[in-house]
């Protein structure tokens, strides 16, 4: 079976370098959505998107860029995996509902409407009042439609995403985070979420970030697949994949990024505690890209069947990207 | 009286040029504030900053910069015009608590919160839902706080503007608007929000807008006094000044850029609407700022005593700036 998997990671922030590629390929990994940019607007951007052409450049024998939903099919065919763009934060479009679109031309095929906070857009898990999603907000929703770029409530609130999830005509994602009956987090989701996204055809990407997890770092590859289960029983087979938010190799230094941007002069510690501010120590069994075998061996010893195992390895994200990449007239 | 009053209007955001320098000298104004962006980001309002650094040098003989309030009243005592820069909306510190100093240093004095839409840091009052102050607001306001920065919520809706009266440890001002008693408008302002202001030791600068009075340009000047007199009874005389509002010789595209910014694919009519789209007419006793007398001799024949004129034409804004714009350290 191995070798016909469509393997999909939902979500991935490494220090990108030849290695983690290489990983990657071992991992048997056939695309992986990788975060180009968190709190950077549109000059930075523009400067991740040049770093990434390098990398292409450098590694064109391992990885390729992905344009459209068939390129994860060529990335398959041609043994390499394939590398597609998506942004954190709405940070890229900055003001402008132009930005859209051009962003879209460049391939940042997927966008976070909030991180955390509020954005102009809607609001972050984090605040502690959530207005739903503003006037830009509906605006922006209505362009990534048009356009083909999928729209990611990861980090967002609960009636921002339950709104997002009505206003977009097309189905949205949850790329990386998990049910808060297995896990209560501020940035896991209440089964009222999951099955309003499930119902709306969308999808969910179930994290393997310690802190997303039943007892962080310690959770057990049978309780993670337990969640899995329960999840396709709340949501659907159809509607669940990986977003593993695996964020290898990284300084603390881009873990602060992350948490605090340049919106705070004091230090804001996430999903962490001054006391724990380090990234938490990684699950035994997923220390990285080379680790997805033992998600799907974890799955084939919890009882899903060999279908089954292909639609949350890879498959649905497959199905739903071949549908939501494609930009309308 | 008329030559030692000291004239103050708490907004105006004009097509600049000599000529309207010109008037403002003629009106008898000693300073203005003047909007130098509306929803520019960093490197445009540097730009905007550096066309007004060519005229305070083309037209030294009429204007000069206000670098805190005692350049007020050497703008007087030397018969020019204090300039004072502000901000309409926080875009001017983009995504970053670092640029309220910045921008504090290029003198700018008093900066908006919201304009009209959800912020990062607020609410605007054209929005559906109003979450209060957000993470990033708060930490701006205590900046804006340690660096002398006035908070302005003239467009920001009524709960974040009660929150940012709360959490300011300085008072705020909303430097143009009226109240709703007066005419009920989106940008006017409910008595609670009011009371509020002025038990916080705030400002209100009342709007000459067509759009914010009570039968638009049609508003009669003693019905303006009537409204400047109750809102003193409802305030307290030391709380009040005036803020024109004043977008003289701007063409109907500044209108669309402060109703749409960048923001909107279809056209905002703000508080217009599409078979109202332009400008308003405007007002028979305030065309311009030759027209400041008319206010005070309507305000006088009030029965406003000159004490009292006094403050609202000008002593009062500069006595809440003697202490707003001192830096702490």
């Amino acid at each position: 079976m191995h070798n016909d998997l469509i393997v999909i990671d939902g979500l991935q922030y490494s220090n990108w370098d030849r290695t983690i590629f290489e990983q990657l390929k071992q991992g048997g990994v056939t695309m992986v959505h990788v975060t180009i940019v968190y709190h950077e607007q549109i000059r930075e951007t523009l400067l991740r998107i040049s770093e990434w052409n390098r990398h292409f450049e450098l590694n064109s024998d391992l990885i390729m860029p992905v344009k459209s939903a068939d390129d994860i099919r060529l990335a398959k065919s041609v043994g390499k995996v394939g590398i597609m763009f998506g942004a954190q934060n709405c940070s890229p479009i900055e003001d402008d509902i132009g930005m859209v679109s051009v962003m879209r031309e460049l391939n940042m095929m997927i966008m976070q409407l909030t991180y955390n906070n509020q954005s102009l857009l809607a609001t972050g898990c984090y605040e502690s009042n959530d207005s739903g999603v503003t006037r830009f907000g509906r605006q922006v929703i209505q362009e990534m439609n048009r356009v083909g770029m999928v729209v990611d409530m990861s980090h967002s609130a609960e009636r921002s995403t339950l709104e997002a999830i009505e206003i977009s005509e097309r189905p949205i994602v949850i790329s990386h985070a998990n049910p808060i009956s297995f896990h209560d987090a501020k940035r896991n989701k209440s089964d009222t979420v999951l099955k309003a996204l499930g119902n709306s055809g969308g999808l969910l990407g179930f994290s393997l970030y310690p802190f997303h997890l039943k007892d962080g770092p310690d959770c057990t590859l049978e309780d993670f697949c337990t969640m899995v289960a329960d999840t396709a029983d709340l949501m659907g087979i159809d509607q669940i994949g990986i977003g593993t938010d695996l964020c290898q190799n990284q300084p603390v230094s881009i873990l602060e990024w992350m948490r605090n941007g340049r919106w705070s002069k004091e230090m804001d510690y996430g999903e962490g505690s001054k006391s724990n501010a380090d990234w938490p120590r990684p699950l035994s069994w997923f220390k990285d890209s080379r680790d997805f075998p033992n998600i799907t061996q974890g799955l084939k010893q919890h009882g899903f069947n060999d279908a089954d195992i292909a639609k949350v390895m890879g498959q649905n994200w497959l199905t739903f990207l071949d549908d939501a990449l494609v930009p309308r007239s």
